[in-house]
């Protein structure tokens, strides 16, 4: 008798979800992408020739989707807005939920989620950090765990943006959360990740400037942004974010040991040509994320799936999702207002008042 | 209707069928791997295992496997000394090919098949030089194309396999060809797609050296090899094959134009992870050629499943195949015999009477 | 006739005394080293070999040194204590002087340095920040005035040393002026070059850890520190620095434009010797800041020599060296006190009442 | 009493001739330049301004050059085609001599000049090669001696010009002596420096392209050529040189053992700058040999002179420089005519007939 396979449902055909559907399709053996979701015409008919033909029933209502016979799994890559409300619900009809980030800009909304998923511990819920499924962020982690650099003690980590002259993501402020929440949140997921997930914050400081589009001002964002989290018991994150990048996608991280140091993509690459001219010799960078983790993004896939079938812990925590967008909030709001905030050994928020 | 898949079976599970085997179950989805041979019981055992479950129906004796219903196609990675034979098998079958390289370590057994395949343009038969299909190397085609660096005039590439201490490439020489034959051939194939699969051998001289396996002189091999192959209208290859890497995997290439210059590969990188340590920082190199080529592989399947579904031309053309055997064989004479050997403008060889 | 050489004297025989020294004896050709003065026998000791015999005369009272015959110049380079009070003395001698940096750790003591330069114009008077003389970081300065780079917004730099087990710098932090005032000084330095030294600081926010040398909380020091400085009309600088390395020196600096970036060192070396084997492709780096940039401190000697003969401007203004020392200050203070330092757009700093 | 200084001349004010005497004026702190040659008044000119005013005196006369008070040693930059001449001369003279690479480009007198040297063993002769004074070559020859990569197997070099379109090495073709003696002679010394440089020859084969400069045909020279050199006992050099750079000067080396592998200069560098742009990440490259070897032969004038003063030997033989031209008139000879040049395990040239 053939294996079982997860018989998986997509929300959502935008850019990342018709990936996402796409990477379900057709290169996750143990998976059978069997419907899919949108609410957006063009998306359907997108769909219609790439998908429907292969076998995948399409709906433009999720909730009929969710009733989809058989339907073990939903993979959700709608706006960020109805992840939270689209993930419990697939809850509800007992489905395993693979959510893109973040699982909401509100923290509130993020626990909510945490809460439904742990009341139904057979479920798997996960919300999908693509840079913990790269094999070099792995191998990093692996040294780190082989004990070659001692005990990590800073980090430094940045995620930073060709620049789109659109200026789309003027509008795109408006409801990302902001550079910390929209894009650090990597970065911030990545310094649990090495750090340990047990940290305690520290303090929070962040500044930024309007470099290339002004207009971020109405929604009080930034185009460039640093900031520095710092947790008890010695150690220190530090980040800078960028939409400003002339030569593409450049997400680089150091781990700092008290014995050595790893770096992550200090030499951004596209491939593994090099072009000699009579200006230097130039090497191309990935034009966004995904030329970057694309193969992230597949191995993600597989491991879902494969703890969906087989019942194995899922390779991340969904509290480490919500940490990272607390965390990623704390560094917005400083951002914002241009103030440190701090807090005490338990974790509380010290208010001005008290500083 | 679903899209009409290719019905496809596998020939031959050793390391690198079963390679083949797993990508057209798993990483083609135009391809539905329907069957597999292997006259070998162990390998037979994996496939009980890994191909059995999915649908695909195991063989003992290849021409039965031929008989598979409704076959379309057939991927060969058996014994290269079985190559051709397979190859030509199939064709009579009236079944598309894709053949690992080489077609034979002999040149007329390649042109055989050649001669098999011109009688039946229908079909699809392709021997898969990898690298064609290397995401590196194909951007490097296409910056020579659109002129980058003039016109190319000079190649340099290198096949180097890490130091496998066991000896077993001593005994492999038996059969291998030569490392001209076994290695090399991948490196005159991408000579004849950056100069053109036109050009007009002119001279062919090779030299090479036992430094780490004595017992290769009793077949004639060498673990290190240099060789240079002159061509009619100012063009010059040269290669270097070696099987004494401590590092890893050594695949580079160098096309030098009038106007510029192209390397692949030239920093040899397993991922994109540094390691800063008390002595230095160290990045770590591909172990073998599938870890740096095996998204090649990937793609080579896809493409050749394409292109019989749409019976589109072929990435490749099967003669080029043939020249690069060609080609590959009298650097290994040169290299066996020490001397150099010649050619006429029309490509007849000089005896050495007439130097 | 013979070009005139500038006659000058080193104070200082130190580590770094003994450098300029050498270099001003045997490096800079238009100079003439005359005299030597340190107050340690030993160094003098080493004099009596090195410089003696070369036509330099020893001295162990720098008073007396100031007063060698026709002396026109003196190049500082002892105690950082000192600093200040030897460059006055040697002013009101109506000398040139070059001073190592800081002028002092003192801010009041570094504006008095600036005020008797200043009422003495005919005089050179430089405090050497050899990264100004390093032709990598002129090539950066040189791209972002030829426009490469557009706008510089954000500067990332770092100062980063070899680990010293012997825990020589937990002593040394007793009178360094902390991390941010020894090390970072000369990212801040840069970032006055590549910002402009008229940029208005608008806040300094920093953080530190302990990782390898808990000692060091004795003198309020860190052995890793991660800073960040706003400036006024949308440019901000971040730093790292550390005494916890593996490898060696790392001094590595970013510039960030609105259409481009420079980096400036992020793929640390020793040399041009890459070396392979079993573990992969090892580099190694620089052991220390001189070994990084002797070359510098030579092109430095030679440039403040040129500018005393004749008469032209110092390659750097003494008033940057104050500045880099006051944000320095800053640095170091939000770092020990945990807490943002503000700043008006007049420049005043605004008091934690007034946040 | 002050240490005595090498009273050098320096003969030859072109190019590489100022180089050096300047590099013994002001970069060689134990020589003193007393005193420059040169036949040519444009270049006398030059050095009325540049050399007299600091004690050297000029001569329009090599022979009354010789002649000059308590003169010890000579530099020679002139022309190759009286290097040999004059170097003899003023070993009759007494002098010690450090001659510009090559001694000659014809075997015969390369080894009069041997001769004469022999029979004054008092004297210090040295003929140039300033990869040997590199710190990165260095480095790789003291791994080697370390046994990093076992025994050394196999040497890739090249040595590859910046295109200069101005045609002006096709003249300079008429009495380089060629590719191999003008260029790869470097990549030879390396060899021997690397093998050791009591290799015997077993064959020489080389080809070439005139892909730029089709009028190097009337000098029988090629603007690219490739070349291999066969040792007896297992050893194997083989070489690239090329004027048709695009990006600069790129001369690079392998080092290939048993056990590593050792490479220099395998990414080129002008310097440790990157610049980031729309296109992607392009470092530049030095224009000239002398933008990469410039440090190299400031240190060959200090070893030089230090072996003088000090009787101590030589860093390298005089013999190795007339081995290197007679291989590079071999690779020459073999590269003009297409045919390989084989010996007998005495070293001697077995003739065609014979083969």
């Amino acid at each position: 008798m053939a294996p079982q396979k997860l018989k998986i449902a997509a929300a959502g055909l935008g850019r990342m979800g018709k990936r996402h559907a796409l990477n379900f399709l057709n290169r996750t053996p143990r998976a059978e992408l069997v419907a899919a979701f949108s609410p957006d015409p063009n998306e359907l008919q997108w769909a219609k020739q790439h998908l429907e033909p292969y076998g995948v029933t399409l709906y433009s209502d999720y909730e009929q989707m969710l009733q989809h016979q058989d339907l073990q799994a939903v993979v959700i890559g709608t706006a960020t807005s109805v992840h939270a409300e689209e993930a419990i619900k697939a809850m509800e009809k007992n489905l395993h939920v693979l959510c893109e980030k973040p699982l909401s800009t509100k923290l509130e909304v993020c626990k909510q989620v945490v809460a439904e998923a742990k009341k139904r511990p057979h479920l798997k819920v996960m919300c999908g950090f693509s840079r913990r499924f790269d094999a070099s962020y792995r191998d990093a982690r692996d040294k780190i765990d082989r004990g070659l650099i001692g005990r990590p003690a800073v980090v430094r980590s940045q995620t930073c943006d060709k620049h789109d002259p659109s200026g789309f993501f003027v509008e795109y402020a408006a409801w990302s959360g902001g550079v910390f929440v929209d894009m650090t949140i990597h970065d911030i997921d990545l310094t649990l990740w090495f750090f340990g997930d047990d940290v305690t914050l520290k303090s929070v400081s962040a500044y930024g400037v309007r470099a290339v589009q002004p207009d971020l001002a109405k929604h009080n964002d930034f185009d460039n942004a640093v900031g520095i989290v710092e947790f008890y018991n010695g150690k220190i994150a530090y980040y800078f974010c960028s939409r400003m990048m002339a030569h593409g996608q450049e997400d680089a991280t150091e781990i700092i040991g008290t014995e050595g140091k790893l770096s992550v993509n200090a030499n951004p690459q596209l491939n593994l040509v090099n072009h000699y001219h009579s200006g230097g010799i130039t090497r191309e960078v990935p034009p966004d994320y995904y030329g970057r983790f694309e193969m992230a993004f597949v191995q993600e896939s597989n491991e879902f799936v494969a703890s969906c079938l087989d019942n194995t812990p899922l390779p991340m925590k969904l509290t480490n999702a919500v940490k990272a967008v607390e965390i990623g909030s704390y560094l917005q709001e400083a951002l914002v207002q241009g103030k440190q905030i701090r807090f005490d050994e338990a974790g509380r928020r010290i208010e001005a008042a008290n500083l």
